[in-house]
């Protein structure tokens, strides 16, 4: 492709995807380019990206045809949540030095046309990352999933899969707050520490070296009332397997099964009336219209201390393939971001 | 067995349960006996039977080990619900004569201690046998499914599994009573046929003979927006790739399941957070408190001719176990019904 060749006087750089992946992403499937500074027209703004949002929900939108969000095109940028920092605003919405987020290529700066899908970020909430994590899209999913779905009531069991990830540490403490029991789960032991040391988590187990249905006898000795899905697979499985009448199912993932090329279905699915569950699907981009209400809610928790958030960051735009294929494998603890300058 | 010597003088007649199936049903687990006239106590009241339901749920009942419902035991009665008449009571509340609905054992007569568990039934909502058909549970059961939890909007989508069974065909006649458009599967022309002419589906298909992504594109040309699901499966598979953002999956059985010794699992749960479809189990027993106002509000439709509803009759109690694994096998269309003696 004729993006491949590094032209003289080009000082930009940006990822597009090259490959579409059949199973698991590998790097082979993204081209880094350089590219020619972008110029700004009028009423547009130009955006130095600072901090890059890696999400399990990239891996759907990298596969041919559409899902729940348009699928990325071959030979064009990758596309995330970005937060950056205005350089040059034409714009009168916008000044330079302005803190932003959007959905942005993979690039080191863009220009966004009359500065449209940019959200100004509130300083006085906290630290600028925060908006594409603890304070944006996975945060508010962890909120709407752990308290707006599954209601969980004083005294109930939440299970929580991931639960050192992005969602899962804060879905985790949402619950605590709500004066639930919660349990998680990770696949490694460093994930479990983190999860009960960090998070608070009553209890937590590494899937990968316990079986699922021991543990969740052990760590759920009153069965589970609402189970928090990031993952599907045979951890929902066994969630079905040991809730309880009525319990409440938030599904806001099934990492598990993103890059399965044969999935193998979900077995158990008599529980749904024989346990009058309830399983609602979430995507927080229906929810977006509540971001103002939880941010004002939940800033003040992280501000105070009350709260613990987690970012895994990766140094480097270069390094956001690798970042994300790895996050998709599990090796990220807390919310993974790719820092592409300093602050 | 003991009980399988009929003894002198003795002139009732009984069905026990006397082996667990394993996968499909069939006669051998029944065993019909002889067994002693019952005297009635003080307090108690002796019932003959004139209706008996046969439903999907009985054959969870007589699998070893509890799941929603306690299993039956081995060598004891089959039970179910049953419409009788008061032969003799000793007990205030029940005079001789009444038409009553309980749960009570497969035989010609039982006698009830205190006449605990008998509901009298209001001789003006219409016939006795519709206070175990539709205007008891089956009724009620559709009536939550379809419109408490399906919600369907004037000009939604119904899809319905089970169209011509007890609960699918009236399942139906709610949704369309809502507004809805209602389109259902069965699975033999003659279902497909009683659910257009008498139960006035909009548009309906024979599973069995067709594509059912096919037959979904065609009939519901707007996708699905309640999935009113019986049957588990790949129907629920299909309905899950069909079904519109926001859709409602009422999970009231899943028939295809119940004799199955090794399920396959159900694939395309992505489908639940890509489409935030809410997915709700639904057990009628949670919600016989609703009996009374859902009988009062639906009785005058089925009096003045507004709603259709088919009693599927097989006579005579010896014939309650054919007639359950008949039905298991999809031979009975509407509400089958056992009678044991005139009414």
């Amino acid at each position: 492709m004729s993006q491949t060749k590094p032209e003289q006087g080009l000082t930009n750089a940006r990822i597009l995807l090259d490959k579409r992946p059949v199973g698991w992403v590998d790097e082979s499937c993204f081209l880094i380019e350089d590219c020619a500074e972008p110029s700004c027209g009028p009423q547009d703004v130009l955006v130095q990206a600072v901090w890059l949002s890696l999400d399990p929900y990239l891996r759907g939108r990298m596969n041919e045809g559409a899902s729940y969000a348009p699928g990325f095109e071959l030979g064009k940028p990758m596309v995330s949540r970005v937060v950056g920092r205005i350089l040059q605003s034409k714009n009168p919405r916008f000044n330079e030095g302005d803190y932003v987020w959007g959905f942005l290529d993979w690039a080191r700066r863009s220009v966004v046309s009359r500065g449209e899908g940019l959200h100004r970020i509130d300083p006085t909430l906290g630290r600028p990352s925060l908006a594409i994590s603890a304070l944006g899209m996975p945060g508010l999913t962890a909120w709407v999933g752990a308290i707006e779905l599954g209601r969980p009531l004083p005294g109930d069991t939440v299970y929580i899969s991931s639960a050192a990830g992005a969602v899962g540490q804060l879905a985790g403490q949402f619950a605590k707050r709500a004066g639930a029991r919660v349990v998680g789960s990770a696949g490694s032991d460093e994930k479990v520490d983190f999860a009960l040391a960090k998070c608070g988590f009553d209890a937590a187990f590494n899937y990968k070296t316990r079986n699922m249905d021991d543990a969740l006898r052990e760590l759920c000795p009153r069965g589970i009332d609402v189970y928090f899905d990031n993952v599907g697979g045979s951890t929902l499985e066994a969630a079905l397997r040991h809730a309880n009448v009525g319990a409440r199912f938030p599904i806001c993932g099934m990492i598990s099964e993103y890059n399965a090329v044969d999935e193998p279905g979900i077995k158990g699915m008599q529980a749904m009336f024989a346990k009058r569950i309830v399983m609602t699907g979430l995507l927080v981009s229906d929810h977006l219209h509540k971001l103002p209400a939880y941010q004002a809610r939940v800033a003040p928790w992280f501000r105070n201390g009350e709260m613990y958030f987690h970012e895994d960051i990766v140094q480097g735009l270069e390094r956001a393939p690798p970042a994300l294929i790895g996050m998709m494998k599990g090796e990220a603890i807390g919310k993974r971001l790719v820092q592409i300058v300093a602050e």
